[in-house]
């Protein structure tokens, strides 16, 4: 296809394009004359990351050129790649040096090794969730995070897993894994502050 | 106490204090000499619902004046007060006039509906929900929206709502409903990337 129709179909404008083109972050078409080029579907998957990465992960462009890095380097096994989408999308937290945030990050540790789960060391979200326990603490708010863990698992496993396509381009699979991160994570916000309202509304209006 | 302690033992700065009672966020302190002015629990409580509003909630100061009226006005079930807190928390998402908001807009009050939940048919969450669902249509997400409605329903019921002192007094219910609310949904996110890396590695290593 010509870049007009490419741009058309992934809804990425033609300058958009010829920049990505530029950044090396999208490959190059067919030169098929002078000032003309094809494109084809490896094209298409590429802007349609891209699009994921940047409007629904809210990535900036330097983060979405690590993210392309690691699906074009066939080397790395499909998992660590994900894993590269995947603590690009989490929030950047810095460790601080104090006993409560020991504390609590110690509390991290152990509730992942309690659970069993397969999770770097020194993935971000250990970190993430570290802070939010110094919050809670610091404010007050009682802990009981096991059976957020037990929901969050059960998610993951009967549904989520289900959507992203391991044996497919590993584009493809890179979008699929943070479209499903970012907005069944919206789609549950949303759906948790409705039952809180039903409950409120059950307990008192009772 | 005097508006030091006061201040020290809020962690708000007298300043601030000053402005607050200005703006009639705060009651007045009961005025012991022409320059002195005594305050008590019930200050700090504000204060401690206001800095869960702001810090945590980050809700604007002109929310937080809203959300203070529902507290003082007495004649307000306490379901509805804390119902103005939670509202003020969601996102503003404007409705769309297509017909493609319309029909997610529809599915949203169909699962309402079909779940039994007891949600007000103005409440933000359900537009907030129809937004993510047109997103998701729009990029090929698949939707499977009854699991994750279980699990938020169980954990708000089971562990939420035995956090909110419903019974207390009111700026301490609106305090815990707004810190369970953002905190818990902080740590339930960190939870759910941590359960997608330990379930990726292990359907990639198998």
């Amino acid at each position: 296809m010509r870049i007009s129709e490419l741009s058309a179909r992934a809804g990425v404008a033609i300058p958009t394009i010829k920049y990505y083109l530029r950044e090396g972050m999208l490959h190059q078409g067919e030169q098929t004359a002078a000032t003309r080029a094809e494109y084809d579907g490896t094209h298409l998957r590429r802007l349609r990351m891209i699009r994921a990465l940047l409007e629904v992960g809210r990535l900036s462009v330097a983060s979405i050129k690590k993210v392309i890095e690691s699906v074009e380097d066939e080397s790395l096994p499909t998992h660590e790649m994900l894993g590269t989408a995947h603590y690009a999308l989490s929030p950047a937290v810095e460790p601080e040096p104090d006993e409560e945030w020991q504390a609590a990050r110690a509390d991290v540790d152990a509730l992942v090794e309690e659970l069993g789960w397969d999770v770097h060391s020194d993935a971000p979200t250990r970190d993430e969730l570290a802070q939010t326990i110094v919050r809670m603490r610091q404010l007050g708010v009682s802990i009981d995070l096991a059976p957020y863990a037990e929901a969050a698992r059960k998610l993951v496993a009967e549904v989520e897993m289900g959507t992203i396509p391991f044996d497919g381009p590993r584009d493809a699979a890179v979008e699929a894994l943070v479209l499903g991160t970012v907005l069944y994570g919206r789609a549950f916000d949303a759906l948790r502050r409705m039952a809180q309202e039903s409950e409120s509304a059950r307990r008192m209006t009772r």
